[in-house]
């Protein structure tokens, strides 16, 4: 007779067998499909979405993970348990009831959003979001209430699906350092930059040539092309399974640059996932972490490796050769034009300097709205004051602009825009960390080597998946829990001393 | 309480979405997937046919069945039902280790066929295959007998997979009609076209461009974008769901009609996919009849239309445009070198004359092989024979271009080719018909009109699905059974008198 632990693992490679099925569907779907699949898609992902449901939340998964705690066995297993039980939790922890009543009020919600942003119309998108705010209430409070004692508030519940492991109030003390230190950081910038030049990138470039020109990134990135490969989607998005990572990105003709910082991002985010532990390869113990080291490696390649000044100098050499009838592209230049900090309404389109600005002030809304303590008629004027107080900026009467820019808050994922936060604080941590034990960094990224890094990520980061708590990774690679200096000393040095 | 039928179409919708996901799986395993994706994407394929298998052979399906074929409905919903019934038993009647025996000897035997037949490796082919021969005349027996005095012999049983409804005396009679005209066919034209030149299609034409043109073909072709795409791989094929027709081709940079020609099959097939009717949709009674009537809608594409020379004249001057380098292309050049004649060893080379003596041979092989009267050891003694007999060459000793030249048998696929043949003549008896309600359609096919062959054929076919019986939809459609003579006058019309 197999032990419970043993059937465990049957029974949650079954589910990642089906989170496959899903996985490519989507992509698909995002990447592939023409118009008229949309609604079988539709229906076959349901259908998919809710097997996968019913065998996590079956009482055979309830009854093993009990037999499996009650059983001795190795502390790794252990642990593995622990990520089973917790994606256990999560799935079991919603009425059937709520989870379907969240899933159509979101779809209605994103989907009127669409109109309702470019029209500015907030009065039609309250009337939606107000059902979307109130499922999400219930689902936070249920989420907390079913593991009494661990989340101070219902909003440290949602945002746990997310930044796993790293708590409210320590997200919040790093967020009250950055908020106090970043502003007049940014004047610094800006004034600083006042009199440069700012170069001109805009030009004719050929779609095919770019597409050629960002696989090339991804090889000087060391990308595995026999386990993945580049598409286009109207938002580059990262996806896949292990030996198989599906990257897009997307072109404009008058602009090269935006399409290989996408690329350069997706590329981080598939070298996490080629990485993970092939152990517990299908497993919750063997997933990524969380999100906030997710985004710390996608930030890595983008902001740390290619916006580097020694790896953007090696790269722009190449760039001229994909468009021969433009002028050379001067490494400097494009530095220059890819490091201007300017305050700006559009969270997407911001800088790394100002971005963090962007995510507080969503941070501060939403926890605020889940826990109660505002209403969402309530959020136009407090965007409006805090874009004043953080960017001397006005959204008043301007909701497209601002509160109804983001596509998170309309299906109900309150609790992800933190994350995007501290992945920045958390790459540019293991990027100091990399520099430190490869004091040579600048000379290898001049020559176009990026390997050193990925080993050591590899080593200290991909390789752990979910095998420990996001702190204890962070700490066993770095020396240190995740905090704001080493962002801030790469601000400083980026973008005051100009240095990197 | 819902009846049993309304729960019955709630079971089989269910089955159709996980069809749904396993057809985009496969579809993305043959066309987009990277190599290192093929050990993960196997696994979940396998737990979704796993899944699929249990919910049809479940006791719900058969209680259903029961209860709902106690109960009065219509004719249409007993029609349903019927079909119901049909792909359940197909599903139940064999043992689970049966199903498992046959995939694991079919792959082994698939797999190693790919190099046993570059090497003429008939004695190592040989090891593997009669394994796949034992377990396909195990499963024919299984078949047989599950629903006794419906099939003549195990052959037959496994003969209505892939011809459901069209028996064995049936094809045989037909087969043995075209056997004793078609040879003495072939001597004719070949004397006929021994003289005249071979005009030479050899060039350098682009891939690119390449795609283009077929983009082009299929819209001549009325194929719809917003529900369907091309791709390449590297064996032709269709595949999708109604809304989202899939339809790969494959080029050689040296030649640029032989993708044309796929490319036409391959939209024969979608439009009649496309056109399944709407209200049976997800259930078996809104299937394809059978594979003999999807093939007769490729092959009408293929060769009554895109070969046709009214529509060969009016594309070939769009050929030019997409290689403004080359020669023009003439019309009637382009189906002089199309129509040649020749036999030869390989079946997916040959002709459209030649075509059925191939498919006969496998047939007349194969049915002894299935029901004992021959053994596997046999077949290259025979097949030999056979080619001697009806194409003047010979096969002795070269196993490459004999007997291990397809694919169909080495996974056990036996009673799959006779729908090659059957199709063709289903093809040209429905053009024909088509003829006779459209006396103009040699001027509209000129002037690259296609639509009044895809309402005729929606109308006829395709809206059929399969609620009536094959053969009923053919002499529904065409005022007769299935039968040789006109595709034996379209061959006359085309290669002896030249006429189209």
């Amino acid at each position: 007779m197999p032990d419970a632990y043993f059937l465990l693992e049957e029974h949650y490679h079954k589910l990642a067998r089906l989170e496959h099925a899903l996985t490519f569907l989507q992509w698909d779907h995002m990447v592939m499909m023409p118009p008229g699949g949309s609604e079988p898609r539709s229906k076959a992902i349901a259908e998919l979405t809710s097997l996968h449901h019913e065998f996590l939340t079956s009482a055979k998964t309830g009854d093993l993970l009990q037999e499996a705690a009650g059983q001795a066995t190795t502390p790794s297993r252990n642990r593995s348990l622990q990520e089973m039980e917790q994606e256990y939790q999560r799935a079991i922890c919603l009425s059937p009831e709520l989870v379907k009543a969240k899933s159509l009020a979101g779809s209605k919600c994103e989907h009127d959003w669409r109109n309702q942003r470019k029209n500015n119309d907030w009065p039609g998108f309250l009337k939606n979001f107000k059902e979307v705010v109130g499922l999400a209430q219930e689902e936070a409070q249920a989420r907390r209430d079913f593991t009494p004692g661990r989340f101070s508030t219902p909003y440290e519940a949602m945002l746990d699906l997310y930044s796993t492991g790293d708590s409210n109030s320590f997200i919040a003390d790093v967020f009250t350092k950055l908020k106090h230190t970043l502003p007049g950081i940014v004047q610094q910038v800006v004034d600083k930059q006042k009199g440069d030049p700012i170069p001109d990138l805009q030009g004719h470039y050929p779609i095919d040539q770019q597409q050629l020109l960002n696989l090339e990134l991804m090889k000087c990135l060391e990308f595995d092309f026999d386990q993945g490969r580049l598409d286009v989607s109207s938002h580059p998005f990262s996806t896949g399974c292990r030996g198989d990572q599906r990257i897009t990105t997307r072109f404009r003709e008058t602009d090269f640059f935006d399409a290989l910082l996408a690329t350069a991002h997706e590329t981080g985010h598939a070298g996490y996932e080629s990485g993970l532990p092939l152990e517990w390869d299908g497993l919750p113990a063997g997933s990524a972490r969380n999100l906030c080291i997710h985004e710390s490696q996608s930030l890595l390649f983008e902001k740390q490796i290619f916006l580097s000044r020694p790896f953007i100098s090696f790269f722009s050499s190449r760039i001229h050769t994909f468009f021969p009838t433009t002028a050379p592209i001067d490494g400097s230049q494009l530095w220059a034009a890819a490091t201007r900090v300017q305050p700006s309404y559009i969270r997407v389109e911001a800088d790394e300097v100002t971005y963090p600005l962007h995510v507080i002030l969503r941070y501060e809304i939403e926890s605020k709205l889940i826990n109660n303590f505002i209403q969402a008629d309530d959020i136009p004027e407090i965007w409006d004051g805090k874009m004043q107080e953080y960017f001397g900026l006005s959204t008043a009467g301007n909701y497209r602009d601002g509160c109804l820019q983001d596509m998170h808050w309309t299906d109900g994922s309150f609790g992800y825009f933190p994350s995007y936060t501290i992945g920045a604080l958390n790459g540019a941590q293991l990027f100091a960390a990399i520099r430190r034990a490869h004091p040579d960094w600048q000379e290898k990224l001049a020559d176009g080597d990026v390997n050193f890094i990925r080993n050591w990520l590899r080593k200290t980061i991909w390789a752990k998946g979910s095998t420990m708590d996001s702190q204890d990774i962070i700490r066993s690679a770095t020396g240190e829990s995740t905090n704001a200096d080493y962002f801030l000393q790469h601000i400083q040095e980026r973008y005051i001393d100009e240095l990197y």
